[in-house]
């Protein structure tokens, strides 16, 4: 009896810590209430007028400031007249909450005009439900093992191809009051960059979803924004009197934006891109800039002129305002990878109390050149995580998934197809379908796990034209450790082959390495950086290259993986996994109301 | 016991008369299966490229060729991306099938994306139900009562303002095999005339949502099109290259259309409109046109050389091809009574065996003066029904609604109001929350049912700041004998009033009467015509004058009653009526999953 009994006091003892933990844990979390409406607006931010989503009046929507832990609701009405919306909080994990994601298709029904929908999550962490200790006791443990993580994300639609239409935003997440980051600064700024398009959504996704030849490519942007602001040449409209009322170069609402610094100080500036299209260079005149964070963690700092940004990705950089401080600096975005049709993107590095619009006396950095993958290689191999702040990832994958990622037609559509499958978005969200055994909703295929390896020439034209559509999903083990190879290959046409970045719902994953040319699965893991990598939501996937990622598929949900450009995801380019779907809660219903899970209702 | 023996032997003769005649009705019907699938395409329609809405690639979508008491289904599925849909089958009653109406806020939640929703209606009957020949019984009172009818109908997108962006067809009711026209002609053609906008409806929506100073009219269409056809100036744009690439005169589907007609022979002539704002006329060079059907009622045969026509309503005209068949003619709109800043709409009225395309050597005819309303009174005042198909209206009504039609400003934003109140549509459709209980989805109140008679000047701007706006609706005693008077009157800017084409769904009403200025409760009633007014579901309500109307309400349901001017009725020209709602059957689920009825939902 008597060593029983010991046991027990030790459990008893282990679990009063728990209590203790996780009390103080809630007791420093804060509720966050935001109301948020969703509308239509006609807008200049770049001097043509277009419709444009607006959240509370503006684009980018509101920023959402909050300390770690924090609890997040976010009541969003739907003001659209006739079209339907969802959002997605990128970077945020949804740990308990993976209804919570947005993700129209996967995790919930669209929210339809005239309603309202309650986001509620917390940053970055378990929820603490409602089921008091017992429910926390669990809790602390995951918590312990997921890591807290305070830094720079985002929020933007989720739904056919509304982001670049305007509806998108910043989430910062600070340390909890007290708590100091590694580095130092005096000012933390945010900055989000895009691209702009003239043309809607709806017409660029009218213009995907057309057979050939109806087939409309999207093409290069309008215009480069920052922070919502941009400038177009009017005078390529000509001169008719429409022309006059669409586009005007003197609106307020596309002067550059003014990023104020007082000299001598040192700014954290968070960057980050949501580009509908484009890879990015960012670049501050006359100042070198410190990369200290990305997607919420910490690197090993190390100095760039040009900062590369891939869509989806956020970066914190230091600069010290430590120029003349009698005149104004440009900040630009140029792209890179593609080539550069599009004007670059002009912010004014405002020296205080110089007048925020005066223009700097010098002309805009151009930036490096759009073709040379050599720098952006380089950048992604030199984010390594911050001594002090790595999680070391496990030594060994439970399963390797390849995805060759290749440009194809299926039924006469230009699409794109991992392993020669393309992805299509089922009408009853995975999630519901999943939780309610609507299995017939979907394919209940396996998607292949890789590709003809020996006889595929990643240089080359796609040869494939066996390529089919599928809206099948990757089943995880949960708890299991995945290594995802993302292998690049040559597009439709000679010679070509595009930048992707590839953004995973629901997790951070172990960045392993990148390479160049085809993965080879014998050779390439023994290159593996399992030292120090950097844990990322979003990655680029370099021309003719591959890059190694790994995660434990620890949460439970449906969760979506895919390339971050917008007519690239819409026109095939994701895939979606599964794990621990009898973990997860039950759904709430205003999650639901279309596809099948409208034959819950039951008046 | 005798007498009693021979009544009931004297019932079942009649009970087995009408078995007979219901099985022999029900032996004529038939049932007319559609799939439809709205989807997004950039068309040409005028020569401007524009996203437009087609059902099965079509804009006009197919038409519906139906005989007499067919039960028509209609599978639609919408294939937008972000996008709802409801399609409206206008001027069909849906005699107890309420729910197929297709008004979106009244009688069903909107369809979305992905989803396949089944119209399912008699036209136009009341559907003979799986309740066998007791259910029969009733039904032929009914039919005998409410008259099978022959006609011309139209179907069109009802929700926002969907239908100005290409939703929209006819629906042709032949007479049952065998049985004749009260009039002859060798051929049956059909004609839709629209206007057309190059903006999409969510910009005019988004401009007629913003509170002034940003508010914005929708201005008049760029071009009349006529069965889907029209050419703008393009020269209007410049020369930029983005205009060469936007508008092209030499695309084919701008050419004019071309109706074919062999010299010598008579065609019935079904001319419709679903224009967005404008009235119209429609003229044929040279050919006079005998009027012989309005909105599926036959009229009292008169001859036009012009005829008018407002957005909603349908007409057949009678065309004999008796002119010089050498050559073709033109076939024209014109806007009227508002200033004609528009091109004509231009369709070719070709004489077999000249080319389609050949352009008649004349100018087309400029139409009547675009201001002079005396001719279109006179129109209207010339409809009556025609000899051997009057139906009598009941002699007095049991209820009396005067609304009169004012623009006001309501909270900042520009309104159409009726009685001071504009018109709001709620996010639970009318109909599912008067049948299941949800009354605190929509305000309680009672409309107001007449205004300050004595006192307002319609003949100026409204004074009124006291302006509302409610969800509020009219519940009317079934069977009931209602009246309703449209008062015109000014609009906002002085010496200003609009032609309002009024109308009803559920429903034909009798027109009573039209009068110049304001209605006279005392005197006017005397005037109204009993003995053969005309049937219809849409009616114009012309500058400064009233209209008068009588229908009962004897199908259960909840109807909209609206101004059919697009973005009038987005601006909350319209009403609602109730009647019956307890007569209504078990509501498909179907039409449910939005605002409050997705409280239904139990998984």
């Amino acid at each position: 009896m008597a060593p029983r009994l010991q046991s027990t006091q030790y459990l008893l003892i282990l679990f009063c810590f728990f209590v203790f933990l996780s009390a103080s844990l809630v007791a420093e979390s804060t509720t966050l209430y935001y109301k948020w409406e969703v509308m239509s607006e006609i807008k200049s931010p770049d001097c043509f007028k277009k419709l444009t989503m607006t959240i509370n009046g503006g684009s980018p929507g509101p920023t959402i400031y909050a300390h770690q832990g924090d609890n997040v609701i976010v009541e969003l009405k739907n003001s659209l007249a006739t079209e339907n919306v969802a959002i997605h909080w990128h970077g945020i994990r949804q740990i308990g909450t993976p209804w919570s994601d947005g993700t129209e298709g996967v995790t919930q029904c669209p929210i339809l005009p005239g309603e309202t929908f309650k986001y509620q999550f917390v940053v970055d962490r378990v929820r603490a439900g409602p089921d008091g200790f017992v429910f926390d006791f669990f809790l602390i443990f995951s918590i312990l093992e997921i890591n807290l993580q305070a830094g720079t994300y985002l929020y933007h639609a989720h739904y056919g191809m509304q982001r670049q239409d305007g509806l998108y935003g910043s989430i910062v997440v600070w340390l909890p009051e007290g708590q100091l980051e590694p580095f130092s600064y005096d000012h933390d700024r945010n900055l989000i960059l895009t691209d702009w398009y003239h043309k809607s959504s709806h017409e660029h996704a009218t213009g995907l979803a057309t057979p050939d030849p109806g087939f409309q490519w999207v093409g290069e942007p309008d215009s480069l924004l920052i922070q919502g602001r941009g400038r177009f040449n009017c005078s390529l409209l000509g001169s008719s009197s429409l022309a006059s009322a669409t586009c005007n170069t003197s609106s307020p609402q596309c002067v550059p934006y003014p990023l104020t610094v007082v000299p001598g100080q040192t700014y954290r500036l968070r960057v980050s891109s949501l580009t509908s299209l484009s890879a990015l260079s960012f670049q501050i005149e006359s100042h070198t800039m410190t990369v200290v964070e990305a997607d919420g963690h910490y690197v090993e700092p190390f100095q760039v002129n040009n900062l590369f940004i891939y869509s989806g990705e956020t970066y914190s950089v230091l600069i010290k305002a430590d120029q003349d401080p009698s005149r104004n600096y440009w900040a630009t975005t140029n792209v890179v990878s593609r080539p550069r049709t599009t004007p670059p993107g002009l912010a004014i590095f405002n020296y205080y109390p110089n007048q925020q619009r005066k223009l700097p006396p010098t002309t805009p950095p151009a930036g490096p050149a759009w073709n040379d993958v050599a720098p952006r290689l380089a950048q992604s191999h030199a984010i390594k995580a911050r001594q002090g702040f790595i999680h070391p990832p496990p030594k060994i994958a439970d399963k390797v998934i390849v995805l060759l990622n290749t440009q194809n037609t299926v039924k006469g559509r230009r699409r794109w197809s991992l392993n020669n499958v393309s992805f299509n978005m089922p009408h009853t969200p995975y999630l519901i379908a999943l939780k309610h055994n609507l299995l017939h909703t979907f394919s209940q295929a396996k998607p292949p796990t890789g590709y003809d390896f020996k006889n595929y020439d990643i240089f080359n034209p796609a040869p494939n034209q066996e390529a089919t559509e599928s809206d099948a999903i990757f089943r995880l083990d949960f708890k299991s450790t995945v290594d995802i190879i993302l292998q690049n290959a040559n597009m439709m046409s000679p010679s070509s082959s595009d930048t992707h970045p590839w953004h995973l719902h629901g997790h951070d994953f172990w960045v392993l390495g990148y390479g160049e040319g085809k993965f080879d699965i014998y050779r390439d893991p023994s290159k593996y950086n399992l030292e120090n990598p950097i844990m990322k939501n979003t990655v680029a996937l370099h021309p003719y290259g591959w890059t190694a990622l790994r995660f434990v598929a620890d949460n439970p949900g449906v969760w979506a993986f895919h390339c971050h450009i917008d007519a690239h995801f819409f026109m095939g380019m994701g895939v979606v996994f599964e794990e621990g779907i009898d973990q997860v809660g039950n759904l709430p219903t205003s999650i639901m109301g279309c596809g099948e899970s409208k034959r819950f209702l039951r008046p």
